[in-house]
Formats: C-alpha cells, structure tokens, sequence
C-alpha cells in the first residue's frame, strides 16, 4: 500500500503528505532486505498505473526484489481495480495516532486461488522461508484461498512458514467479524511454523503473565502439531508516544523474554510487529537460537518506532548494539 | 476530489504531495467564490472519513458553502464507498503533464434521483445560477439521471442553467463512448441556457475558424432552443509550459472572441476552463455583457494556469487589469 | 492576528515561517465551529490588504463565518491602519517558548463605539452565546469602550455572555497595569455570565486549592451577581515541554474539578486556555452540565497543546474519548 | 526591512513563506560586501525585539557590518516603535508581482537628525562612498531632514555620494505625491556626485531614445553642477516573468549604454535596480571607466532577478563572464 | 557519486540540499534500468560508510543492481578512502549552472586491476553490453589501467562496448590535459563499438555540418576499425534554461540525426548526454536500427532535462511518444 | 566543517539535508559572537571553492570575524585539498545519533607553522583570550605544531588560553591513539591556564565524584602549574534524547559545581560543550567569578542541546534566566 502520513500534522488539516510504503507483510521482507541485508521478495498484486508505479520506487528503494510483482491493466480512473492507499497520523503524546485507509478493489485483493504458480516459485528460487498473516488473508474470500494455496505450497516445498495472526476488525466488520478470522487461522495454521500473535489470549489487552502465555502457546500448539514457535511482542502504552516494549516467544518448553525497555519514545509505531517478525525470521535463519530471535526482535520493533514510515531503517549492527545495551531498564 | 500534486517532481518518484482539492463543476463554485467574492455552494457527496474531512476543510478554504454536503457514512477501509482521489503532475516544457485519477465507487458517482431535494434548494435558497458538467453526469448511471433531475429542476425554479460538455474518455470507455456521452448530453442541453464547449466542432482540435464556430454553434442553438450562449476557450498548446489563449462566445448573433494572449506561460494548466467558465459566468451575473464575459474569462482561465492547484487564485481587480491589458500580443 | 511560527527553529535565526491564524477570542469560535461544529461568527476589523485577506483565507478555513468582519481600507505601506502580527516559537524542554507582537495601530484597536450595530447583530442573527475577553478588551481606550457596549448589548438581546479576563502585560503596560485592568474588567463583569479566570486569587500562580478557589469564586459572584460560572484551567509546568494539567469550574455551589492529566507533552502551548473555553462553552450550549463542561473543556485545552497553531485540531468524538480515557494519571 | 516570500504561492493563501531582508538602500550596501567583496556597513535603527534580531542575522550573513546599527527599545507589542515588513509574491509570466508594506511607526521612520554622528562616522570610519535613497528621505519628515544632514556630512567629508532617485508612490501619497518627492531631490541633489534615476524624462515609461537621456541628464547637471553621473537601468517589460534589459549612465559628454540583454528570465525582480547601483558603485570605487560601470552595472542587475531575495548572489567572476558574453542578443 | 542540488538556490547561500545519485557511466545504467525497464548492474567501488550506504539506497530505488559494489572498508573520517561528492546548482535563464566537485581519493579512483574478475562477470552473468567512459577511465592511473582491462574482456566476452568520450578538464589538470586524455582514448577504443563523442571535430563547439561530423566520425572508424557507431547530442545553448536540441549518428555509412527540438525548457542539464546514449544503447539491444536509436536518443536527452537530478525520470512509451511528435519545431 | 542535517530522518535513506556549519574550536567563537555578543575572530584555512564559501555564509551568519581566514586555491575536484564535511544525525529516543565525518585533505589539515603570523595576531588584534582543542591539534602532524605555536605566542602575548582536551577516536586511530594524543596534550598544556576535560580520570565514563575530580584536577595543575581552572561538563545519558546534565569546575583550592538539570530533552546534542566553554569564557572575560563561569557555561550547554546545529541559539538573558531559574530539579 502507498502511505500518505501528515508528519507532525493532522490528515484533516494538513496540505503536503510524505508519502511510504507499507503492509503488514511487505514489512517484515522489507526490514530483512534493508536492515538485515538478506534476499527477500514480495509476491503481491499491483495496479499499473502511476500509483502502482510509485509503490514500486519505494519497494525497489527498499531493496526488496520487484520481479514477481504482477501487473494489472487498470485503467485512468481505477474504475476496476485500485491500489491500496493508507492515510496515518501519527499521533503526539495523549493525541492517538489516527487514520484510514482505501482498500477496496485493490489488485492485491482480487487476486485469485492458481494465478501464481507458487510451487514454481518455492522450488525456483528455493526460498527458505515464507511469510505472510492475517491482513492479507482477510482482504477476500479469494485471497483467503490463495493464503491456504500459498502457505501448503511453502509448507511442502520445505520452506519454513511463519503466518502473522494480525487481526483488523475493519477486514472483518462484513464478513463475520473476529470468529471468521478465526476460523480461517485455524485452517492456515497447520500449515505454519512459526506464528506471530496468540489465540484465545492476548498479552496486551489481559497483562503479561508467563504461565497464561506458555499455557495458551502449549494450547495452540495442541490443535497445530506444526507449530514450533507462538511469538508476541508485550507492550504497555502509556501514550501513543511513550510505550514500555518487551517480547516473548515460546518454543513448546520455555518461555523466552527478550529485554525490557521502559519509557521508550515513540515517533511512528506502525511496523514495530512487523520488525520485530523481522528480527526473529532472521536470527532463526541465520542459525543462532530462540533466545537471540526474541532479543533481536525486541530491539529492532523498537527501532522501528524511531523513524517515520513503516519500516525499520536500522542495520543489524545497531539492532544488535540495542539489544545487548546494559540500560534497558533506565529512565 | 482530493488532489495530489509531486510539485516539480514526478508521481512516480516523488516522496511527497501537495494536496489541493478539485473537480470540474466545483472549480466553476470555488472561482465565484473565491476571486469573484459570489455566494456559491457545493451540492456534493462525500465519504465521511479523514480524507473527506480533509476535502471539507479545502472547501471551506476556498470559501464555498459546505452545508448542502452530504456525508456518506463509510468503514475504515472504504469498502463500499470512497472519496475521489486524483494524481496529477504538472509537466515541463515538452515534458507533458501526466497522472490519473481513482474515482471508483465514490460517495458523489452513487449518488441516485431522489436523494437530493432539488426542488427545495432552489426554492429556499434562491440560487440564480446552477452550474453542473459532463464529467459529473458521467460517473455512473445514476448520476447521469441526477443531472438531468437536477437542470430540469433548475430550469423550472427560473434559475439559469449551465453546462459544462467536459468529456472525460476514461469516465466513458466502459459505457459507450463519445456517442453515450454525446447522447446523455442531448438530453440535458434541453435544459441549458448557457453551455462550454460545442458539439460536432472542437475549436482547439480542428482550428478555430469564427465562421466554423457559428454555425456549430447555430447548429446547436437550432436544436436546442432554451440555449443562449455558447461558449468556448481557444488554445494553441506549443508545449505543455507555453500556450496562446483565448476564447470566444457565441451569442445567437455574433462571435465575441476575447483578448488574445500569445506565449502564456504556464504552471499548472488543470481548472483553466473551469475559469473561464466563472468569469463567464460572474459577469453575467453582474449584469454585465457577452464582450465583457469573454474578456473577463479570458483572463481568468489565464490566471488559472500561473499558480497550482485547480482553482484560480486572483481578484476580480486582477482578472480586470489583465482583462484590459494593451499588452496582449507582446512577446 | 496572522502568526508566525519557526516551526522547530528559533524566531530569531529561522529563515522560514508557517502561518497560522490566532487571537483569543477568536480562537475559542474557531474551536466551536470546527472542532465541535457549531455555527460561530467573528466580529473584528481587518485592514485590506494581502495581509488581511491571507487572515481571511485563514479563517474561513477554520469554518468561522467571515460575513461580520469589517474590512478597513488601508494605503500599501499601512500606514495609518495595519493589521495584527505575532510571531512565537515554541521552545523546546528547558528552552522556553517565546516571541512578541506587533500589533499598534491594528484595525481592530481602532474600533471605536458605534461602528458595529450591535443590537442588529444579536436579535438579526440571534446568537446564543457572545465570547469577549481582556486581550480584545485592552487594545485601546476605544475597544475597552466596544466590549463594554457588546457585552451590555449581547446581554440585554438574551445571550449568554462569557468574558476571559486574560491579562496580557505589555497590552497595559503603559496604560495603568494590572489595576487598571482590573478596573475594567470590573466594569465588563455586571454584564457577565460566565468568567474564565479569577480575581484576587491565581491557581497557578498561587497553587491550587479548592477551597481558595472556591471563596475567591464566590467573592466574584458576590460581588458581580450575574455570574453563573467561575473557570480555570489548572496547570503545573515542568518546563515548556511538560505539562500537568487538569481546570475547574465554580457554579456558585460546587468546585468541579476535570480530570487530571500529569505528565502531558507539550508541542504548541498557545491557545490551550481558548480551547478550555471553548469545550465549556459547547457543552453548556448543548445543555449539558456543568460536570461535563469541566471535563470536555479540560481534554479539549489538552489537545489543543498537541498541533501546531492556536487552535484545537481534533473532534468532539476524539475529545470526549480523552476526556473519558480511564489512564488519565498513568506514565 | 524583513521580507516574507511566499515562492511560488500567493501571499493571500500562502501556508508559509521564506525570509528575507531587504530595502532599497541597503540592498547595494549587501551587493557591495556580499558579491563585490567590499567592505561596508549599514547605518539604520532597528527595534530591538525578535524581529529586529532576525534581521540583523540577515544582515550578517549578507557580510554588512552591523556595528553602526543603533538598536532602539520597544515593548512586546511594537506599540510606539516597530520594524518594516514587506510581503512579496513573485508573479508567474502574466501573471504580476505584487505585495504590500508594513511600514508605519518603524524604527527607522522614527529617526531625527543629530541622533547619527555622521561627522563622526565619516571622518573615523573613513568611508569613500556614500550611498541613500529616495526611498530611505521619504519616509518621514525627520528622515528626510537626516538625508540632507548625511549628504552634506558625507560630501563634506570628501566621500563620494550617491543616490537613487527612488520614488514611492504609496510614500508620498499623504505627503505631496511626486511634486514633493522632486522637491525633496531638489534639497538633495546639491551633495550628490552619482544619481541613479532621472528627472523630467523616465526611459522606463516613455521609452529610452539616447538623446532625450543625455539632453535630460545635461539639464540635471547643469541644474546641480556637483553632479557627475547620471545613471540609469533600460528594462522593456514583456510580462513580469520576461524582460529585456540595459542601462545607460550619462558622464556629463557621453552616454554609456550597457550590454542589451534580451529574453531576459526574470525569478524576482526586486532588487535588481540596487544590483545595478552596486556594480556601478564598484566599478567607480575599483578606479575602473563608466563604460566598464554601465557593463559590470546591467550584468549585475539582471543576475540579481534570477535568484530568490532582493539581493545579488553571484561573484564579481560571473558578473564579468556574463557582462563581456557574446551571447548577449541571442535566443 | 552523491549529488547535492540547492534547488532554487544557490550552492554559496543555501541552507539545505537535495540529494541525488550521479555519475556519467551510471547514468546509463540507470536510465536502462529505470526508464527503458532493462536490466543493469553499476560495477564499482563505495566505501563503506553512512555516506556510501545512502548512495546505495539511492541506487537501489534507480532499480540498478547492486550486488557487483565493492565496499571498501573506511574509518570515521574518510582519511584513506571516500565517497565521491559533487554539488550542482541549475541555473537559471542567463545565470549559468555552476558547482564543484570533491572527488579525490575516492574508492573508485583507487580500484586497480586485477581487483575486479572482468571475465567472470561478463561469462557469468552474461552481459549483452558493457559501458564505461572517459570520467571513470580519467579518475587515476588505475582506473585508466582497469578501463582498459574492463574494455579489452567485454570485448572478448562477446558483449557489445560502448564508450562516452567525455572530457573533463579538471580530472586532466594535472595528468596531462587533452592530449593525455586523448592518448588513453586511442588505448581503449581499439575495443569499442559505439562511441559517444568525437575526436577532432566537436559538433557543439564548431557547429554541426554533416559532412564536418561524417568526415570526422569515418576517420575514427578508420583509425579504430571496430568501431560501428559513432554518436553525438547537438546542442544550441541560448542560455542555461533554453536549448535547441538534436543528435547524430553515423554507422559508417550515413549520417542519422535526430529530431531538432527548438526552445527546449531546461531544468536541469546534467545527465542528458547519458540519456541520449541510454537511449541508444536501449534501441540497438532492442534490435531496432540507428534511425530509431537516435530518434529515442534524442528523446530521452530533452526529457532528462526536464527533471531534477542526473537521470532521466520518464517511461519508455512517454520517450517514444516525444521522438514521434509532430511538433517538433514548433515555437 | 559543513555539517550535513537528515532533521528527523536517517543519512542512510534521506533525500535532503540541511546545512550548517561546526567544529569545535569554532563553535565556542560562534557563542561568543552570537549569543554573547562578544567580538570574536576565526583562525582557519578554507579551500576557496562553492562549499568554501557556503560555509563562509554560515559563519558570516554566526557574527564570527572571518577576515583571519585563509583561502587556499583548490581546483574544481577538490584533488588536493577539500573542506571537511560531516554528516550528523540527531538520533532518537533509544536509537542513538550517528555519522561520519570526511576530513581527509582538508585545508585546515594541512596548515603548517609559519603560515599564520600569531605574534602579529595577538598583538595587532589585541586578543584577549585564544581557545583551541584537541580536535584541531589531531587533525595532522603540521596542526599539532600550528598548535603548540599557537598556545605559545598567545601566551607570550598575555592573552588567556583555553584549551578542550576533546580527544576523537577516528584522528588518532593511525597515529597512536589515546596515548599520543596525550603525549601532545602534555606539550600543549603548560601554556593554557584554562583546560576543559580531565587526564586521569573522565567524570562521564568513571562517574562523578567531587573528591576524585578536585584530585584529578589538582594533580593537573601539580603538573602543569600555568593552568587556573580545570572544567568539565557532567553528564548522565539516560537515552539519546533524555540526559542529566551539569557541571563542574576547580579553580586550584574549591570545586565549583553548576545547577543540576536532570531530565533534559536533547534536540541534538553536538555542540553541547563548547556551549560550556563559551559561557565559561564568556563569563570569566565580563570579571565574573567562577560560580558564576560554572552557572552560565551549564545553563549554556543544555539550551545548545535544545535547537538543531552545533551552536548556541540562545542569548545570554536567556542563558542567565535558565541559570537562575528554582525549577532545577523538578520533573
């Protein structure tokens, strides 16, 4: 999506926007491609127009591969397929970041079940891991499908699939609400491996507690023999600008905390999830353990709050750097 | 339509936008307004989200009287009804301008007969002139019968009539064409007294000749008795920064073709004819005569082009002096 | 008054400045009828010139009816009459805010009694509610005269009537201080409903306390018993950045003191007391008590604090949402 | 003064402007140090508030020694003594420059002789030339009294004086009109060696014919036999955006005529007759002809239109590239 | 290189700049890339630190691969080794563009042979055309060693050579001026096919005749018998902002010249030498023939001066749609 | 040096940058002339090119004598010698500030003993206090020397010496790092009588502790008995943008220890101690005692952390009111 953010302004009052791109899935290939400096790709749906075409600068700046992008005729007036724009302020201090976005007949969002070979492209280009959640998902009942066709394909192709349960009430509001987002996680999930967020419970809105977590992980895990890891980031807000940050991955035996960092000033939290998916596909591909995922991850969802934009613009060095710092816990 | 301008950069590379607002029929309402220092309202339909708050607080900026709006109630992601967006890139020199628009399913191209108490408006609010155009009667089928709801409903409350031909091909190529809109038109200049633009001859396609253009304007005049004046402007584009201008009214009678302005540079051409269409109209409504109307529109659709964004942004002082120059072939 | 904000630089090194409109008065019908959608009108004189009309321009954005200002001729060096100009920056932490106004010989300050008919404006446009202050009040000998003619008109034509009693130093320093402002304001307040500020007693100055507040409260109204209401924000200043803030309202009986909100950051700090005003006045005309006019007012003055310019740039769903948020004391 | 530019926005709905300073007077004295690497220095009065400092940081990066400027106290409201503002939009082809002054009650305006020790300044600083301005004499009584009294110092001193004729409508419009301005010249021109402008006969207005100039100059020398060169910029205004340009300067035998440029893409006019003063200024100070004056004088005046400000920003080098091309007739 | 633009401004009084990539053998690549949609890759040296990272970032967005850069390890200061820097301002009408560069030491400059396998990259990745010039190959004795190495296995390879004589008389300064620059052309273009630029003659210098231009370009071909085209933009520079424009190329057998665009509107000139050869060298790989390469050439020359920064920002189909206007020699 | 601002994005991603200029030794001049208004000169070697004289705007603007500067001829790629460069970004919250610097060649690097006559500066111009640091004496071999020759004469001539014993990593990493660095900080030190920074013991990293300093510093003086004062800042780093700040100054018998500032907002913390040393200065050269030197440079130091660029924005009234002010402690 093409996102228009006011800066320290108002969308309604504004008259200049900053334009980024962004999306819940696109973030995590972007940060591992930019800050990770790892090889990352984006599958999606794009408009050919002048819109479409900007995505794809920012896309291409953000140094993930442009070339399974699929094209779509449109014509001058988006009359029957679109691009998805998002409009966000980001808020200052007790002033809630606020915004919308423009959704509807999105290219994306009309793609269908057999218009991409997926196993063409997992046995191809040998991807080692596949990514995708909840946002996508729900756009429609189409791509509902494609994300079941896409994450067995992964799955069968060998690659390791990690699925964000990312939940918008506004995908939802017509079309069943929280139990049909439900529903289709449970027909995703046998096919992922590594799941960012938690059913039945949620640490941000019911409070941190180890054992509820480790107890509605094991749970999940249950019901998805195949997963092996149920990932969340912890967060205390106390304002939109001022949030405490942690992150807890369970691996089927141990809860993992990554550091604590209270009071951390936030500038632009939109991504900070999807960085902290980032941070642990990375460190997990890269080989080192669960405990270095969630410390890597924590960090880099916190450094991803300090910029303007969606994504995170740190490099690893500096994620690293943040996360052994002695002074998690000053202020 | 909100409007998004890249300024001296292009839409595909730009990082951020200008937005301004804009629209043929209401450029025509935001000049009385503005430069013209006239009452005028927008009859218009609008999402009610942020964007479309946004529209309202250009609007009211430009001075236009924003309680006939109707709000449209619409969800987080505009699924079922949008706000019209347009990208629009200035060009330079042989650079042309550029962009498109993304105007499926808004509030405005829903709106159906019956919805609007035309009757009531022109009745409570006395309106003495009622402007729409082509591209509004050509976003959707309903608006199409909105229109001519509305002109004949104008018509019969004795306010004048005026209509602007504006063919839009993107608005037209999934339903007909130039001959649906052509046919569309036939049924609203019945109602019209004064129209933009002629069928059956295009003065800035085929050259203008004054004898070509009375008799396609008596043509016209012929066929449609309730029309007074015909009005068009004239333009030699030699590239994108550098047209001549001028324009000429066709009165039943005589040509009056206005002041000819050679080597106008140009800024930012969009809304020039909705300009002149205002200056038109203005002087008319001053009770002032078909000469001055044309130079007065002349040098409005002018002034139009020399500062960005739709709208003119000069006073009636300004649009006069111009008007009156004796510099008018200098270059 | 057109403002001249440096944005995150200083006034005295900047080399580019926003503009905004501003002035206490004004600002409270600016939030009325953009925050809170109600219909308000100023009453003021602008010199016309570029200036003015850029103020013009500035206020119709703002969604206040422009139809009551007078516009002054002036010559093009403004000679003898000028319009208001004040430039402030914001500071930054320990880094005050600061500027200076260059307001002598402004249109407004020359109004003189007779010049606006006041009765026609209150029984013509039958407003519910008239809003005047000291800073207006103070201009000159002349205006010190139009608000006591406006205040005694509004009055007799059954408006209500609130008057903030906003001291600005260097308004008076020539002309009798502190005593004869107070002197003034003794003569406005026979004519007054509800007052914002106290006499004799200074909660921020002198800390709050609600039992000195309340009998400095009933002092006034003992001795101006017209009074229904005694407002004030309340305020503790960390530094210019920081903020903890909370108002109350004596209603002859009752101290209702508004939520407490400690620890608020601070972006723009002008105008807060104008917004206060204004959420009061909004819900007592929407016939809402006097317990939900402290509370509205006193969200309403924080997020005025959060956006750049004098005014208020949220709605009142987002001002009731913060005026109802259970984290009031959290940080 | 403190300029306020809107670019390439209209000062009546400009958002923001950018700041510069400027005043005919002072604008050679900045062309003299800035570009011609001379040293000078600025003698005015300023108030010493937050605007005032903003202008003195102005003028240091100018390179104008700021150690004669005498600051003069004022209040936080500019009551009894403020600084000159001017607002400033560029025009865009047809479309004209415009703006207003904000001058009255400034600092300078206020300035009476004997309160500069011009004795003093000249024989200390052992200045070699003098330069003022009609602009600078007319802004009131007093300074025009302090004119004579710095001329006659200045000319006493053996400094080298100029002077440009300079006439403000809107200065003189309550104080004489033109007929008082000449006689004011007329108590002027007695000191003066160098004038920049003529009397009885405007090229600009009545077209440039080589001897109407030099039998108009004659007269003034013979009038003021002090004088010994009568200088003059040529401009045929095509549109605001497009002139031609040259200057002519009569030595008491000949007339000097400039390089002829046209075609000439103007950004911002202003300025570019003081650029014309300083090279000649330059020229003459440097031990250099009038022919090299006049041509070192028209280059600078036109490089001093194609960059935003009043001032010149182009070296001596380019200046002299430009004066001695060969490609001055073309395009 | 990094390329800092003041914009409007000028280098000398700027406060802020704009940043581009730049550099004449990338230009290439990145018109190839962006514009004409091919694939190419920059073979070069960065070192590796903050500055280095951000021309990364903007080479990524230009869609050139990046993955053959040697990053060459620095210190915090830049001591052994740099990043190229240059700083361009436009220009405006007879103002000329103006700048400097800050090249030495750079990473690029210290590239030796041997240091890049020429052979595995050209088998490897199978280029169809390699470009390289006389800026890269004049940087140090190295780089003219690695230019001829480069040269001499492209050759080998099978890939198609081009080569931009390009002359930059400050990189000659102290290396022997022209005449060396010359002797290390007649060592590189035994290995070239399409040269851009002549020996001996210079078309913008001496003015373009076709039978001068064939005559001189048929003597290249006999001295350097692999050469198959020899090329060259025209030019008639009125002044900075206003060009004449057309190209030639002569196969060996005739001369093909472009279309002549006259009174070309001029942003910003840098980079138009490189979108005439990307153009060619796009056509040519396309396996159209020299009329079409030099009509697209051409093209793309002008339209890569109507934008900021080095590259041309415009599609293939807006390039085409200019070479095939029939407007060519309007105005 | 030409600093290079990303404002609140990062180097590695932005598009644009604002400019300002710094350097330590430079920067205390800098206060003192502009916040201090004290006259103050800059001894220093710029090569004479477009950046050159950028930079000479800023320091022009900074009220900073500059006709001690040495301009050197450099050609148009900067080959042999350049003008130091920095690129700064201001960091976060927890993502701290980073950059580089690129200072190879730099003139002033390359400036030996015997180019600049000292003992005619000191005596010609009168200097009463010369301050330079460890930044310039590390930047070669040749400035060690122009150093020690500097502090030499100075002395001699009976002006006070101030020297910053800031000590950077990247100047001394290939010429023997923190220990060569003191080794000429030992030669440098018997001639100033002011030193800010400690040998022996760093408050910053070790912690502060009164006894340990006032022993360290005693300990300097043992060694060094010419110096008078040894002066540090303290400092606590909460984050990036939250710091406790104070500081500390032993005058040989007393440790004077200024106001305790704890939890500072930081704008942008460069420049932050040589705000100390200039109101240090400052104060010391108006005869007033070290507690009132210690309150002044504190005050100083945090108001220069609270505005972008390395310098004071802020005057002395200012500066003296932060210094005095109750609120110091709270929060």
């Amino acid at each position: 999506m093409l996102r228009f953010d006011p800066g320290d302004r108002r969308i309604r009052n504004t008259r200049h926007f900053d334009v980024y791109e962004g999306g819940g899935e696109y973030n995590v290939a972007r940060n591992l491609a930019h800050s990770f400096r790892s090889r990352s790709a984006i599958i999606t749906s794009i408009a050919d127009n002048e819109i479409g075409r900007l995505v794809e600068d920012l896309v291409r700046q953000g140094g993930v591969d442009t070339t399974l992008i699929r094209w779509v005729k449109t014509d001058g007036i988006s009359s029957s397929v679109r691009n998805g724009l998002y409009f966000w302020e980001r808020g200052y201090g007790r002033r809630a970041s606020a915004g919308c976005s423009d959704r509807a007949n999105t290219a994306i969002s009309q793609l269908r079940p057999d218009e991409i070979d997926w196993n063409d492209i997992f046995q191809t280009h040998g991807a080692r891991w596949f990514h995708t959640g909840g946002i996508f998902a729900a756009l429609s009942e189409s791509t509902s499908d494609v994300a079941i066709e896409a994450v067995t394909a992964a799955r069968r192709s060998g690659s390791i699939v990690s699925y964000d349960l990312n939940f918008r009430h506004s995908l939802w509001a017509h079309r069943g609400g929280r139990s049909a987002a439900d529903a289709l996680n449970r027909k995703l999930l046998p096919s992922v491996d590594v799941v960012f967020g938690t059913l039945d419970y949620d640490p941000l809105l019911d409070g941190f507690e180890p054992l509820k977590f480790s107890s509605a992980a094991a749970a999940m895990m249950d019901q998805f023999p195949g997963l092996k890891l149920v990932c969340t980031t912890l967060r205390t807000v106390h304002h939109g600008s001022l949030h405490d940050l942690s992150a807890a991955v369970f691996d089927g035996k141990d809860v993992h905390v990554g550091p604590t960092f209270n009071g951390v000033n936030v500038l632009d939290r939109v991504g900070s999830g999807d960085a902290f998916a980032a941070g642990v596909v990375y460190e997990l591909l890269s080989g080192r353990d669960v405990g270095s995922a969630v410390r890597i991850g924590t960090a880099a969802s916190l450094l991803a709050m300090t910029t303007p934009g969606d994504s995170l613009a740190s490099t690893y060095e500096e994620v690293l750097q943040l996360a052994n710092s002695d002074q998690l816990s000053s202020r």
